[in-house]
């Protein structure tokens, strides 16, 4: 499957990411396997509240980066649904232009749920779609919330799209936001209020860069003009390049990925013991009957593993 | 403290969240402590996109709950980030005409990039404030992502809170967001677009409904005109009666507040040990070499303290 995929093998790679995604056996020797040859794309991720536009823009950087000759991986992440999963099929529909070109390999995601989930599955397909030989990958997240915050740590470079007539403007960029995006798009740039927003966002940008060196851009989109929309492509190959030049980032990237690795699998590991030995059903029949309260059955159900003492033993012997 | 608290004091109050928050010694004595007389407040959970009017609407929402007698808590929780926590200050200084009143207490709080954090922090704060006494708890959560999906498990209800002009209208209403929320809010109503916002709402509803028991209403609100205002409260004070009067899905709550707080614990003990004790940065010193790979790190790091072996003998041990 990995050969196949490596190969240009586009159903291959499909089912490589759904193995990996479903925790199938093997997924860790399959992940192991390419990660040597995984590190040459650049990872975009693209963010901003719903209805800014995010997807028609993410179609429209596309269509340009293939036209000038990159290859390209796009991963749609959904808000996690713990009861029906996946977003409405509006912003799947638009990408339809772009989804047939042998270039692109565009995967939707749901979170389903899983704590720290989002994040390191986004990884895992990023670096798929990586080792697939894509060298633009842009993962598109909604929200101004953790999701946004997790797909920073998952990403080369963060592009911040906003649009005029969202309510309170600028107030809807929330502090945080603005230090981890590197580059700002006003899209919709043809509604009234834009060159407002962007002067809004410009001066915000100027007061915090006094202090920092780091100097972001704002540029104004709109998919019905198409004003901005090469400028912004060619803002991106100037990242491109910048990422093949140096390193960003990247070892605090890789420390961030193995921290989720390890807690996506030791939770994992935890629950899936905790739930089945109906150890959480008993505790939960005590705090129901008010005989007990959470926090001292999480005492007890891990000193039953006796994992602190496990922990702190095993950390002690380490120390010379 | 906790006495201090409990007889109506404010700073106590204040302090013990931030006991609890920055888990200082003790705060977990603290926290089984207080349990026992926690269960009666109703949560609210109020979210929705940016723009959409929460800050606005939770203030009159508070506003005329005082009047009517209750003893109201607000909990803002705010976009974690881990570069400088916290919002914009907007959100905080319209909320002013309502903080000096002695029945209220507002908490606002940044989610500190700790996974997971969002939701236990939050669910701490709610208890505390149902420690204190308050029936009323809103807690106020931003964007449609993860932050959404997990303030539910640790609200009774939640109101989705929408306002016409948002680009995409209900396209920005991810499924999952429908199911979850008990009661949809379209604010803004003064302006265009309100009723067929509330109308393609009604519609889509009466379609999920159709296979489902739950009857969700939605209310057109305006904080110029104060339309919808009173019937809103209404409506908060008819949930606040159900609640008093069964258990809504109670022991899924504290299932999933017993997962949260275990994951937690074990999450943040593992981080600090594999953190301080120079492990993590060897790991990352071969994979930056290309000599090895985070899946193979993380294996040798748990293998390191034994930690799955240990698992699963003690799990094989508990069995007969």
């Amino acid at each position: 499957m990995i050969e196949a995929m490596m190969a240009g093998n586009v159903r291959a790679l499909a089912r490589l990411i759904s193995f990996v995604e479903d925790r199938q056996d093997g997924w860790k020797d399959a992940m192991k396997s390419i990660y040597g040859t995984t590190g040459h794309a650049c990872v975009f991720g693209i963010t901003g509240s719903p209805g800014a536009g995010k997807s028609t823009l993410t179609n429209e950087i596309a269509k340009r980066l293939l036209r000038r000759e990159h290859t390209i991986g796009i991963i749609a992440v959904d808000p996690s649904s713990p009861y029906s999963g996946g977003a409405l099929l509006g912003d799947r529909l638009r990408m339809r232009d772009i989804c047939t070109d042998r270039n692109i390999f565009i995967r939707s995601m749901a979170t389903r749920g899983v704590l720290g989930g989002l994040c390191q599955a986004a990884r895992d397909v990023a670096r798929i779609l990586d080792a697939a030989g894509k060298d633009v990958i842009l993962i598109e997240t909604v929200g101004v919330g953790q999701d946004e915050i997790e797909v920073v740590s998952a990403s080369d470079y963060v592009m911040l799209v906003t649009c005029p007539g969202q309510g309170d403007g600028i107030q809807a960029i929330k502090a945080g936001v603005m230090e981890i995006a590197d580059l700002f798009v006003v899209n919709k740039a043809d509604k009234d209020g834009a060159d407002e927003l962007a002067s809004e966002i410009s001066a915000m940008l100027d007061l915090s860069t006094e202090m920092e060196v780091k100097k972001q851009s704002v540029i104004k989109t709109s998919a019905v003009t198409k004003e901005g929309l090469d400028d912004l492509v060619k803002n991106l190959e100037g990242f491109l390049n910048e990422k093949k030049s140096g390193s960003k980032r990247v070892r605090d990237q890789v420390r961030q990925e193995i921290l989720s690795i390890m807690e996506r699998e030791i939770v994992g590991i935890l629950r899936e013991r905790i739930m089945s030995n109906g150890r959480l059903e008993g505790a939960l029949d005590l705090v129901m009957a008010d005989r007990s309260d959470p926090y001292t059955e999480v005492d007890e159900m891990l000193s039953g593993y006796s994992l602190m003492e496990h922990l702190k033993k095993t950390e002690e012997g380490d120390k010379p």
